[in-house]
């Protein structure tokens, strides 16, 4: 019997790539509750670092066992359930939608997650105005590439949803939260714009989550 | 005909994986070098802009095209030339490398990389030892997690390198730069010393580029 297991956190992108993955496929599975800020962070808690010591979401867990690393975690999905694809078939394109989806995921996410940025504020005695500034200079620098890297065919690249796309719409999310103004990347605000017509995308949404708010 | 080139520069982690990969396979191919320091900054100059949007290196071309993103660019080689294969055949074991590959390219070298380094000193008015601290920090907590990750058969995952490998072994030269202790990390130190012993990872090293203290 599969037991399959999403760790996740409303609020975390790179648990939001996985979340969107999952609808898109259709994959049954149940949810273990992750928060990032409760209990000075619950995955910190000795029962969480045990599947990922790396203290991070989201983590994956099926009969094979535990996977981290959320574009792994796409990618394998991709593997065991081909349908719809996420990635294209030719090499060379392949390689053009994983590094569209790694200009989001090396280059602009790690430097503005939560453990950063409270790293600035508690170590480095940044203030909010220095914080806000720091995010905005990291997504703008990184969203101004891909602007200029996407397609023009609905998606950012071709014409159909894949893992590029899992990644540009969680940090067009987690953008907004920093109130950075996305008015100089019309492509990219197209292509969310498709993406969220999809009920998967709506249904991965940080607010759609059972444990939003909490 | 084939005009394969790597965008390269000495010192970069990100170009080291890449130039390991190169070797490992085979592959023939030119470099051409974009010093990150001089003339402020090589890869900002528009010549290598056209090719790179991000202004990172590494970058790839060939007959299909330019490709960024070390990650992408490495499996797209795994993918053209598959011997000697750098990821395993099975789905879950791939997905075990690409996610240990993915710790180091996520959540390790982007948040220590120059360009963040140089805003934590010019805009943040970090000192020497902050940057120093922040540094490590970053460094310790990933390490720490791929110690307690990594198998125990010679390489990341199993007994032949993966991109796994790829990816630590110019992490921890990395981390020697800014004077990381690794005494407590015998594993990774282990792995690294088996992949030194090969021809590949001492070709593609830092100090054995043309460009290397130019």
């Amino acid at each position: 019997m599969t037991d399959n297991t999403l760790y996740t956190y409303w609020r975390s992108s790179a648990a939001y790539r996985v979340r969107i993955a999952l609808h898109l496929k259709g994959i049954a599975h149940r949810n273990e509750y992750i928060h990032l800020v409760k209990d000075g962070g619950q995955q910190r808690l000795d029962r969480y670092r045990s599947i990922n010591p790396q203290q991070l979401v989201p983590a994956w867990r099926d009969d094979n066992g535990v996977l981290t690393q959320s574009l792994a975690i796409v990618e394998y999905l991709d593997e065991c359930y081909p349908e719809p694809p996420l990635l294209p078939r030719q090499s060379y394109d392949r390689a053009r939608v994983r590094a569209l989806a790694l200009a989001v995921a090396t280059d602009i996410h790690p430097i503005n997650n939560l453990r950063v940025l409270k790293y600035l504020r508690h170590e480095l005695g940044a203030q909010d105005e220095q914080i806000n500034a720091w995010y905005r200079h990291w997504v703008e620098i990184g969203l101004d590439a891909l602007e200029q890297s996407v397609g023009d065919r609905g998606y950012c690249f071709g014409n159909s949803v894949t893992l590029a796309d899992l990644c540009l719409v969680p940090q067009l999310y987690n953008a907004r939260r920093f109130e950075v103004s996305l008015d100089l990347y019309p492509r990219l605000l197209a292509i969310e714009s498709n993406c969220l017509a999809l009920d998967a995308f709506r249904l991965a949404a940080p607010a759609a989550q059972p444990d939003a708010q909490s």
